[in-house]
């Protein structure tokens, strides 16, 4: 775990405090799995602090993760910790009057963002998780200038980890984090087919 | 994400349900952070599935991972999922009547590892997390081969993650599952410090 005294002291006019609170973006990249399963993890640590969570899924389906949205949303409805919003592309997102159908991934997903940067704007929440958001980017349904000026433009304390492969290099270097998830070894490769609790 | 047929299908006698089912070992190391956050992202999936968690931390001081306690505890009183133990090493072990000093850190780890050994044995509960645990085995406080054999000859479904940096090659290769989490960039680097929410 990193703590303690940072490599280098940058030249950049602020204080130690302000550097320390500066909100971060985060970028969890990688063929391994533990990319979102590490955002997640954050968000137990925000919902901790008090903070507003919104999660956006920019998965087709919304099988997955169904043990981590059970528990996000128990922990939002415990009167302890921080509200959550999970909110998920599946067959349309839940504040769209239209349910897309499996035909139009691109068009939800620009809906999905554009609703994001709204939500930046107004500094709704504390910490966004975008899940599987690099996808869209890597897919160019969705502009990344327009996404890397916004982060890097977005106001007040607004933290935003996104997750999935193939981030495009322009998110790389607008972020502030950035971890790999690599796989050294799976039990698939031993045969093994996923199980619930596991890997869902 | 992982899903679908496996890459090979092994010559062990078992039927696909069977190996499916296998409980795992996975062991989360390399430099980076992500290794206990992913390791409590796989817990809520856990908790949800109704399996009894069992959180042991072999670090020194208890001051970190406040948010993921606060949070999977809360989750564990939740009456919904299952129910959730997180034990410290700390000062000295929450069933222990002896409380430890500063010093005897290699003790308190023997005693921590002994505990579980009995837990598995009894098949106390389905999740394990034994954080930081790797340290201990690299010191050679723990014998990696007792750690080993132990695991291999559990009895029933249990399942068990491991963190920490310097996981022993013997235990990378016992495990089912290896994650290794690697720092591309980090807040850090840029003489920005720990914070609150995020760090921990």
């Amino acid at each position: 775990m990193p703590q303690g005294k940072p490599a280098t002291v940058p030249d950049d006019g602020l204080t130690t405090r302000q550097r320390r609170n500066r909100p971060i973006v985060a970028v969890h990249t990688g063929p391994m799995k533990g990319k979102s399963t590490a955002a997640f993890g954050m968000a137990l640590r925000a919902w901790n602090q008090g903070w507003n969570i919104g999660v956006f899924q920019f998965v087709k389906s919304a099988k997955w993760r169904v043990g981590e949205e059970n528990a996000l949303r128990t922990l939002g409805e415990s009167g302890q910790g921080g509200p959550v919003e999970w909110h998920k592309m599946g067959e349309g997102w839940s504040w769209s009057r239209k349910k897309g159908t499996e035909e139009d991934h691109a068009e939800n997903a620009r809906e999905g963002w554009a609703e994001i940067k709204r939500r930046l704007a107004e500094q709704t929440h504390d910490f966004y998780v975008l899940d599987e958001f690099t996808y869209p980017l890597h897919w160019g349904w969705i502009d990344t200038d327009d996404v890397v000026s916004t982060l890097q433009q977005r106001p007040g304390r607004q933290h935003v980890v996104i997750t999935g492969r193939n981030a495009p290099e322009a998110l790389l270097e607008a972020a502030d984090l950035v971890a790999e998830m690599s796989k050294v070894k799976h039990p698939m490769d031993a045969g093994q087919k996923g199980q619930r609790g596991i890997e869902w």
